[in-house]
């Protein structure tokens, strides 16, 4: 069995909604923070061996996961 | 300045609608995977101290970003 995990931020210079709502909110709740920002991780477990598990995560990642416009995408992997 | 990360991910047992749909939708486009899982990475930066700043982000994470039922999460500081 192969765990890969993909982590995914947006690009520098792109607004993130979620982060600004959770500034915003921790800030009317008395927690002053200078700035915010989220990533989304998904973790993946595969049968094949290295290769092609390899292979298919990067797909999945590029193709499906992300839009190259806004998301940056950091794949690793993880131990058994 | 202060950086720490917290990852929220749910635990062991309750369900991940998200990651269920994902996996759904992969294996429809193709893509056969084992199992799949989704975290949530919230990334504070603070001018406090670091006592001050870690107090603070141990307090969003617990009574504000998380539901202990459902929730485990873990908190790291990042480089400034």
């Amino acid at each position: 069995m192969r765990r890969y995990s993909v982590e995914i931020s947006l690009r520098e210079g792109v607004e993130d909604p979620e982060a600004i709502t959770v500034a915003k909110n921790l800030r009317t709740l008395g927690f002053r923070v200078s700035s915010v920002a989220t990533r989304k991780v998904y973790e993946f477990e595969f049968e094949e061996g290295e290769e092609e598990a390899r292979k298919k995560v990067e797909d999945i990642a590029r193709k499906i996961l992300t839009n190259p416009v806004i998301h940056r995408y950091e794949i690793r992997e993880l131990d058994p």
